[in-house]
């Protein structure tokens, strides 16, 4: 939860005159996304999500962000729809930071995801994909394999605070990955970051995605191994077949990987183990004084690796 | 800004079924309250604040506090109606904790007010006043002057690492008030924490008072001391006596007090100001780690002591 930037009444009159969505009368810091500060806004109009962007957006990629959701919703994608002020412009700033308004989007996060709601992550997973193919955009991947030692370097030698021998198994990990890494894989539009924070629900059906701040171009199949580790490992650090078979074949249902991209998972839910794992030890050996977020553990992500570096195949994904 | 307890969806759902205010289409944890946990509760069929009391709210007060709020709206006070269950019950119990849904109340926190809104304050916490006269419930102040010294004693000899001198400062101000604190005047129930972050404006007309938490039984002249505190004075320390006219002037337009309870003011100011000084003291020394709030600065409101310490007649605040 955050908001790092409060917003003063004066501020936001002022910065609403530039839009044609009505008058506030009411707007409240909310406890959604981890980056960013966010803001639930009423109008006589409507209701809208106000982010004001803060460290770790760079702010020449929002072009990129807020063009995507506008592609992707107008392919039918549910997601926030970025609203243009009057000069067209949908990014602008507010209290010193840049700012822009998105439609608010109903429906509630899983705390507890069952199979159906899986499935629902694969299928939206996939048509997200097909909505991005002809996005004009595009973003390297910051968080991809060339990234991932200068961030462990950044970590210096505090690993083995978190967990014995933790330094060890990534310098390890990093060598195999850098060594076996897949290239060739279909490229696209990828979430990046589909977590249960940014699918919403009702009634057990997907009602949206959200949060797009970290979409960038990669391997597809990358995405999905992203969403097996956030979906389908239960709490004990157990994959929960199940449900990563139920998120793979609802996305194949939708957007059928060819087989080598298929095969490829195992060494992809490696990489996305040890990309979450190394972000996630860099904030916890960095905590900011006052941000009012509390790090999320790495250990987790140490366990979910070590079980896709046994798995001997896409089988072990409930594919074949 | 707090949410101190996570409400899973399941439990909200499930929370929901014993009220008719129809099927969850989104909750937003918000940044709105110190003591408490707060969402904002979209349904099909309206909007609505669901409160998850946390420590420092004492669940035996929480009939009267929400007694108060359905007496208040009944006589016609903008406030947050609470939504009683389909078995009468508007305290329930969710995720561990006491809780209960208020109606959504329209309306945005001024973070520099003017004249005006200070002459809005004291009209409403005049008609506040008059809504709770016959108000059957009763509340002792937990935070009056028989609870100031024991609170200073917890606070033990720190006080002088936060202000050089402080320490004795209190000390001294705890016998002068202990000796000439004035008895028998106008009771009845009082707001007690009627600050910026608790009223409600649109278009610079109060849209409603919310935050009834600390409401009790008390003088209400101090209640409009604790205002006076909490609206009149400047960032630099200063009192602007232009707004204590408007806003103590505003209050007697609608609930004129005799002239005993007028005279009390200096005396009720400095009480009301060494009352925030002790629980800000008491907050600074005993932060809590991961409480996600930063507490507020005691030295404030040792300026507004200073202040009044010097005042020599209720002509200080606009009144004669």
């Amino acid at each position: 939860m955050a908001v790092y930037t409060e917003v003063s009444l004066e501020d936001l009159e002022s910065f609403l005159s530039s839009y044609d969505i009505g008058r506030a009368l009411s707007y409240k810091g909310i406890a959604e996304g981890v980056e960013n500060s966010n803001y639930l806004l009423h109008t006589d109009k409507g209701r809208y999500i106000l982010t004001l962007y803060e460290k770790r957006v760079e702010s020449q990629d929002l072009p990129f962000f807020l063009g995507l959701m506008d592609h992707l919703a107008q392919k039918g994608l549910k997601c926030p729809v970025p609203v243009h002020a009057r000069d067209g412009a949908s990014l602008r700033h507010l209290s010193g930071r840049p700012a822009a308004i998105v439609s608010f989007l109903d429906g509630m996060c899983i705390t507890r995801p069952s199979g159906q709601h899986c499935e629902q992550v694969g299928i939206n997973l996939a048509r997200l994909h097909m909505a991005g193919q002809d996005y004009s955009g595009y973003r390297a991947n910051n968080l991809g394999p060339a990234q991932w030692r200068p961030l462990f370097d950044q970590c210096g030698s505090c690993a083995d605070d978190v967990a014995a021998g933790l330094s060890q198994t990534i310098t390890r990990e990093l060598d195999y990955l850098e060594g076996h890494w897949p290239f060739g894989l279909s490229q696209g539009v990828i979430h990046a970051d589909l977590f249960p924070d940014n699918v919403f629900f009702i009634d057990n059906i997907c009602s949206g995605l959200i949060d797009f701040y970290f979409a960038c171009n990669d391997a597809l199949a990358y995405d999905l191994a992203i969403c097996i580790n956030a979906w389908c490992f239960e709490r004990g650090g157990e994959l929960n077949a199940t449900k990563a078979r139920s998120l793979t074949q609802g996305y194949m249902s939708q957007n059928p990987l060819p087989k080598t991209d298929i095969e490829a998972l195992p060494i992809l839910c490696r990489g996305a183990s040890l990309r979450f794992l190394l972000t996630r030890l860099y904030d916890w050996l960095n905590q900011v004084e006052g941000a009012m977020v509390k790090p999320k553990d790495p250990k987790e992500y140490l366990e979910r690796l070590r079980f896709h570096q046994k798995a001997s195949s896409s089988a072990s994904y409930g594919l074949s």
